[in-house]
């Protein structure tokens, strides 16, 4: 895993940039998978190889995972639970610890200006384990929809769990869909009557637009009107550094569709926003809205016709039971402390920034453009991702193995779901200050190479 | 939750047994669910109510959650993990940490005397999601076999799991069907055609039968001609008191599917015989045989032919992208505890069997009887469960009733699964030794208010 092992102690000199083609080349033959179709997982144990077999110490951008620390209050609150002696060895509730379900209404209301109540807030194993809640829940609500409408690009996983769930999938990318024209065409696929629920991620992975608020209000009111579950991935809570989201009770407030339908289920990774991912906790927040929504269709496979409850008893617990504990006491002190003020915890999101505007300027210096180069004609925030492309290669496999010679390593945006074939997704949150004189020597490098 | 918070503070005097009717009644009807149909959690809801209400505390019978606290090993391991600062902000690989996996491997061959490589000891979320995601699997192995068979009675809530995965359902009962009896029975029924898996829980959730070898043997030869996935529940490990299990290398071994078959996923909850619920740990072990077991019916859901695959990155991957990192340290401390010979860890079996002797002595000899009574002619081991009945009470539910009134909670084996209506499962856990002249005080109240 990279951030943990690093597993190259000596590096070989920048001199042997480009990395020779044939040794790359073999390295990929040996490979298990097809490099022109590879996961991200795939691609990062390929340049775990590379590394490895060349000693060299790749730039990697290949794969969306926290690179800070865990906050010490969470890890403190942890060990405070284990060594209590309470809860280890007891099941916890399948809805989550009640003091986690009131602090996380209570975050609700600090960050994302709604009353929800602590029945509503939902602690899951990751926003993994929500989106699949979430879209087993959807596909049941009416029996002849099976179909999940994708806005894209996003989390690529989301398929995986369409696909284990035996759902079909529709797709509408943002690359040419916002605003007006984005209500528009859901609403016109909502028509045809198949769909289940829509789902997205909005500050976006990984094109890092951020839907505003008549995008959402737009979103809501179809939800409501065609009956759809809408599923809003909020991974990047935020994290658009452009406003200024972390002082409770004080607009702005995070967006969320949550404001603007009865049919929403939010989940809140604390993946990403509190560095928090190893330890497996997040939200779920459900519109209090689907704790009155009764739809005997849920019966058959959930054993209630209660939109929380199918959620709750009918997936959560006869998928792991409930959530470990000592982790939901470690999301709990973190919620405690963002909720009286404490703005240490969106230090990630400010650092993932300033990261994204040094290396963003360094490709963009050197011959790169951007794929999704705005939002909604404002400049794009800085953060978690970014999307680029280089003249001359009109697919992002070819520029991914281009730069895989280069000791840059990046996925596909074909990878992320979306409709653009000549990109790359660029994470940042690996890349640390005392590479990017080398980010940029190897972007030179490239550049002095592929002359446009 | 029992065993966290008694919320009894007050004891009314054991003059007030047995409880006034009328007062039961009411609490009762209070209830959202139905009595005669409650699940384990709506009867633990009920007779936390009840305890509340009437100021009067119970032997907790009702619910199957470890009643010792977690071993300090554990705890201290999962402490250092989480001040070590390396693990809780970044993702843990979907099939479980390498170290955690060499130690199951180990384990698996001091313990179970059987050579199983690293990649196929699985960690998962709990039990539980070893379960839900052996079921997903073995339900897409024949696109027309969509059949689980329940060897009875069982965890309950496994049928939540299918209903999930939306399988059908067939029942064998050990009660009228052992040893030869039980295989001839199965073999019929696979005969059919329709069984993707066969799944059982051994030592057995609730009646505390043991599958002897030769029936292990038999399950195993039946699973492999006809093709089914066998998923043993070993959430009971070693806990077999008859039998001393606890000697790293050294026979007897635990009893297990896995010695007969190619195609067994036995699972090993750490909640029962390590007091490790809380922290949702387990451990599916996959035949080694599955490793090679190539089915291009797994890959429509999956995405790849090859079971073990499928299970982890079809599976566990997008239901909640691994598992939690800090428990795996400390299951790893634990089995490394164990594989060093260290039998302490063995004393949650040993504590059920001391008070299971007790209280099954003290229900025995106020006009009970067992009604799974014996184990192929032997007597059963004292352990975590027993089975009671009471003459003149038909079915569980007026038994399980009627004990309200004298502060014992019990569950019915129909809830259990089990084909015997007059019965109740009793849980040995929760009850502590200064309760022990209580609950022999109200059995003796109850079996002169009852006489035969």
């Amino acid at each position: 895993m990279p951030g943990r092992k690093p597993g190259v102690t000596k590096a070989i000199p920048e001199t042997s940039i480009p990395l020779d083609p044939g040794a790359i080349r073999r390295i990929i033959e040996k490979q298990e998978f097809d490099f022109r179709t590879a996961s991200i997982r795939e691609m990062n144990k390929l340049v775990n190889c590379i590394e490895a077999e060349l000693g060299i110490r790749f730039l990697r951008m290949e794969f969306g995972i926290p690179g800070l620390p865990a906050p010490p209050i969470a890890i403190e609150a942890e060990v405070e639970a284990l060594r209590r002696g309470e809860v280890a060895h007891v099941y916890s509730p399948f809805e989550g610890i009640p003091e986690l379900k009131e602090e996380a209404s209570r975050f609700v209301h600090l960050f994302l200006d709604l009353d929800v109540p602590p029945a509503c807030c939902v602690p899951t194993v990751g926003a993994m384990q929500g989106c699949f809640a979430s879209l087993a829940v959807a596909s049941r609500r009416h029996p002849d929809r099976k179909t999940v409408l994708f806005l894209e690009p996003g989390f690529p996983v989301n398929k995986l769990q369409t696909r284990l769930l035996g759902l079909k999938t529709a797709q509408i990318d943002f690359y040419d869909h916002r605003a007006e024209k984005l209500i528009q065409a859901v609403e016109t696929r909502a028509k045809k009557g198949d769909l289940c629920a829509v789902i997205w991620s909005s500050p976006n992975n990984p094109s890092w637009i951020v839907l505003k608020e008549t995008e959402l209000e737009g979103l809501g009111a179809i939800c409501d009107r065609f009956d759809l579950l809408a599923i809003e991935d909020l991974a990047y809570f935020g994290m658009d550094t452009r406003q200024d989201y972390s002082i409770p009770g004080r607009p702005p407030f995070q967006p969320t569709v949550l404001r603007y339908t009865r049919r929403g289920i939010c989940i809140i990774s604390s993946s990403k926003i509190f560095s928090y991912a190893g330890q497996r906790i997040a939200l779920s927040i459900l519109s209090p809205g689907l704790l009155e929504n009764d739809n005997h269709n849920l019966v058959e496979r959930f054993g209630t016709s209660n939109t929380l409850h199918a959620f709750v008893h009918g997936v959560l617990y006869p998928n792991t039971a409930c959530v470990p504990e000592t982790p939901q006491y470690g999301l709990l002190a973190l919620l405690k402390a963002a909720n009286r003020g404490d703005r240490s915890l969106f230090r990630a999101g400010k650092e993932y920034a300033r990261r994204a505007a040094i290396m963003k300027k360094l490709f963009l210096g050197n011959g790169f453009h951007l794929v999704y180069d705005n939002d909604l004609g404002e400049p794009l925030a800085d953060g978690f991702y970014f999307t680029i492309a280089y003249p001359g290669f009109d697919l992002g496999v070819d520029l991914q193995l281009r730069l895989l010679h280069y000791g840059i390593s990046a996925i596909t945006l074909e990878t992320a779901g979306s409709c653009r074939k000549e990109g790359l997704r660029a994470c940042v949150s690996l890349v640390s200050d005392d590479q990017f004189p080398i980010l940029e020597q190897r972007l030179q490098q490239f550049r002095q190479d592929h002359p446009r």
